[in-house]
């Protein structure tokens, strides 16, 4: 090894395809050393386009390869849990997409593999890693917003959902388990115990019938007091929207502009400032940092900046919400602890 | 009479002021005649201050009172709906600050009297003439917002409370009401199904043993399946704080960017720009104009453009509310119209 | 008198029935008590949409009547310095439209006059009496600004000028006097020392064979070493744009933020805010209160807030910045003051 | 070689080593084999911290290692022109910080000498490379803006500038030149006429008798009637201050926020905004985009996307600057092309 941390990709989608360039091209402490995914030709493609990396379509092979030292999964959220598990089984790193998990056992079942391994877990919490949140949680830390009152953050799409990759659950286990993560992110020290939910499919109303959602809204009661909402809408006209907010004693943050850059054109209609399309123009850098902050960590023997631990809580933030659905009434945290 | 309203104040505190002073010398069409308060000299000192208008203690002096064509009504909230009541049945028009009543009965009872006496019957929901709700609407109206999937309104005071003067549903009668009525005209031709409330006293713990709240988060549900979130807070450091958001099919509407004027200052700590600092500064325009319309009804005979039932589906989303908080559960609309 | 200054309009139009309608009906210690316009039934129509004040067509009907304290001239600019003369000389208190002259002997006539007779005068420049203006001097004042090294000021027009109403010297005499003006009221205590200016006709190219002017950049070096630049343009396609700058050793004010209210729309296209279409619109305020306090002036018997030599000040600046254009070359301020 | 294209860096001063570690770390398409620095140890340093590429003290060296397919010059200002002809005549692809040149006979000689050698020569614009400005002037090419009518650009820098680095003209040679270019690039098409500036020690005054400059003023007339501002000052309490505005017959661009990233925080004092502290900051996308377009002119053999020729043109309008506040007048750019 050159120093640098050997890195292997599981899952060349789109978001391991990014993921794979961070390593191979924007890292300077990381190497990308492969690439695994089943789809026959697709980790040679990525392979090959970014001059690097052994190609597998076979995922155990990474388990065999020494120069695996780390591996990032960024596999269909329900195999998650399991990568987690046989990663450190085989004594890699990992740094897992979100959902880690889509149980609270499988999560438990993930970070005790993890732990027992002593191997690094970092979940992909990005906007742990987003300018913005970062000002605001050092503002919170600095004492300048005092204790958290209310909190909001919020997740809109830009729509072209296809709904055969959408479950029940998608809204909240995949797209708002984001925003669940962020506040608690922004209301640092404090736990959920009660979720309210409600949802619908208000983008594609034909999606009702099938038990999909495409919106929803979620009221989460903190342990400190604190009331934080989330929402979520599959589809809006003006883009990628993710923003959040805090109401604090001592005063209030807010995250995310919305702006593409920092141009506006004045013409006969007022003045026009274009706005985010896509996660992976606002989130950029984000998603760079926490692959920064991942193979520092694993370089160094630090601990994880987003643990399991992390995830597990979010995750159970989801599935109260998702039960809050069908149950029509607020649920507590412990309920879905069981 | 020349040609002018004569308009009588009931009330002679804060708005009841305000709203003299406006009837006095910034409305054209309408005059003041007298000014009713209870309070020894308080009618007296505010006749005298504007140098118009007789000064009562009894109210009902102004019944009596021919030159009296209209009546504004800004004494405590509780005393509303009787006087409306009252007002009416002397054949006065009526402009009555919100809440129009505290109960559906009241409400009820309002808005027959008013009919009855075919008198004009106008609610003080002020932001329905604010600049930006207006151009939220307009652009509602326009059809380029599309069918509502999400809004959003909220509305967090300056702080320094009078404890004395809170009663348990205060936060949702007299602060959320605005919210509720605010949601109702953004999703206009929409109305509220049920309603989730969650709420605390987090500015003043104190409070809680007293059964008071200072912060709170409402969830409403709305027959055209678009989801509303309703905030308060009784203290924000940075000032006073109103804001609305409506994520349609076609577009996102925000208003309320909380600046009190153009000017920013960039210095060693960053940009600063100061923010609105109270209700009268931040609606004053909007205040001004709900009177203007209300003399304009008045005048020409036309409707009120915030009727009697307004203001009772307001109260029917805070009543049910304040039952969602005791009861722990979402509340349907029809189970506070039993 | 009943204790509210009577002020008389001299001139009708646009601006001329602005400020009659703030006498009449906004300002509660003015009255209106006459207009005076030579134009056929001008006067007569103003006073009768109004419902206040005597309709004259000869402004020498004025300074024989003693219900007349005070005169508001909004007449063509060309005539100003005689009329403030001439109402000095009746004894009448003086609000004169920007500019007060357009010679500087005239302004020192008129200056001279308004000494001599002991009467207020102020001069119509409007900007120091708006939010964003007053903020930026409360900061320059507070010290927060340090030392003024860079100032900018700009007044863009919507458009639709009649060339038959403009002069060769219009864009610096009538435009650009605000922004002179401007700069010496953010530059506090310094004087300009030399002017250089270049201008065109870019909006109307066929103006340029008559001498016209409809774009303009003016610099100004000011004697505490202030560099200064003022611009102007007869059109902007989107609508009325006054902007402020101050750079100091301390931090910046900018001002003007050019929209028309807080609402945002987000759509395909990004984010939309409207923007001020015209003056009356921006300043709609700052007219008010300038017109309020001369009243404060007046009735007070205290010092004019925006004085005569205020008004020459500006001048020699916009005279300045004529002769410039003429020579091709920068001119000093003690070259006009021959 | 691998593909990638070779690049030396000429210069491991602040910008060179930004530069050098975009060129061994963020362009996929370059290498970095060698930096060249004459102070001893410091090329030595660079390579060894980014753990690539020869170290040489003599930059002949360079001309002579094949590797070497194109330099970086990043070296004092004064010795750019040759160090151009020098990259030219040994063949190499040639990327030049700004200035290029300090006289317009050097110019000439840098743009022959890339020529003759039929070598890329691209010049460090970065503005041109960065979101706002393209997006202004995407607007420009599809026509939205219209015809330029006035322009502007500033750039403020957040000071501690060394005055034994300053020369009299630098802040029209290297602060100015980049608004000069930024004025041509947004009036795409028009050359500048003529020239008036004005300029002080108004940051250091004791800089004045030893005829340094920190703060200046530039107006330029462009061939097609615009007029433009640019303005520069060498300290700004707020940090690094780069902005643009094109007003055109069709509508206004305008460019640079300021902002740090999209979190306000809103307290006591008001709210609060993080503003930009220097120019890697602001610029980092802009400086790494440059870099990439000129790998990829030279990898494909395309023309350069910043010329010679922009360098030449706006270095003539420095010189004209320069020589209007010697001569107190304005100077025409055929005077200083004679």
């Amino acid at each position: 090894m050159d120093g640098r941390v050997g890195v292997a990709l599981i899952g060349s989608g789109r978001m391991g395809a990014f993921h794979a360039e961070t390593v191979a091209r924007r890292l300077p402490r990381a190497r990308l050393v492969a690439v695994a995914d089943p789809a026959p030709g697709a980790a040679d493609r990525l392979t090959g386009a970014l001059g690097a990396g052994r190609a597998y379509t076979d995922v155990a092979q990474l388990w065999d390869d020494p120069a695996v030292y780390a591996v990032v999964i960024a596999a269909p959220a329900r195999s998650h849990a399991d990568l987690v598990v046989a990663a450190s089984a085989a004594g890699k790193h990992v740094f897992c997409e979100k959902p880690m998990a889509v149980t609270l056992a499988d999560a438990d079942r993930a970070i005790d593999a993890a732990r027992s391994a002593g191997v690094v877990l970092q979940v992909g919490f990005n906007r742990r890693f987003a300018a913005d949140w970062r000002a605001a949680r050092d503002l919170l830390d600095a004492g300048r917003l005092g204790t958290p009152r209310m909190l909001r953050s919020l997740t809109r799409d830009p729509g072209g959902f296809d709904p055969s990759r959408v479950l029940p659950d998608t809204i909240f286990l995949e797209t708002l388990i984001h925003d669940f993560d962020t506040l608690r992110f922004l209301n640092a020290g404090a736990e959920p115990v009660e979720v309210y939910a409600t949802a619908d499919a208000l983008v594609e109303p034909t999606w009702r019938d099938r038990g999909l959602l495409d919106t929803a809204v979620v009221t989460v009661r903190f342990d400190n007091g604190a009331m934080a909402v989330a929402d979520a809408c599959f589809e809006a006209s003006y883009g990628y929207d993710v923003r959040g907010e805090v109401l604090g004693s001592g005063g209030m943050a807010t995250m995310g502009d919305g702006r593409r850059n920092g141009m506006a054109f004045s013409g006969p209609a007022g003045r026009l400032v274009e706005t985010v399309r896509g996660d992976q123009e606002l989130f950029q850098e984000a998603y760079i940092a926490e692959l920064a902050a991942f193979v520092d960590a694993v370089g160094a023997g630090t601990a994880s900046p987003v643990t399991g631990e992390d995830a597990r809580a979010a995750l159970a933030i989801a599935l109260a919400a998702a039960e809050s659905v069908r149950a029509g009434r607020p649920v507590r945290i412990d309920e879905v602890e069981k």
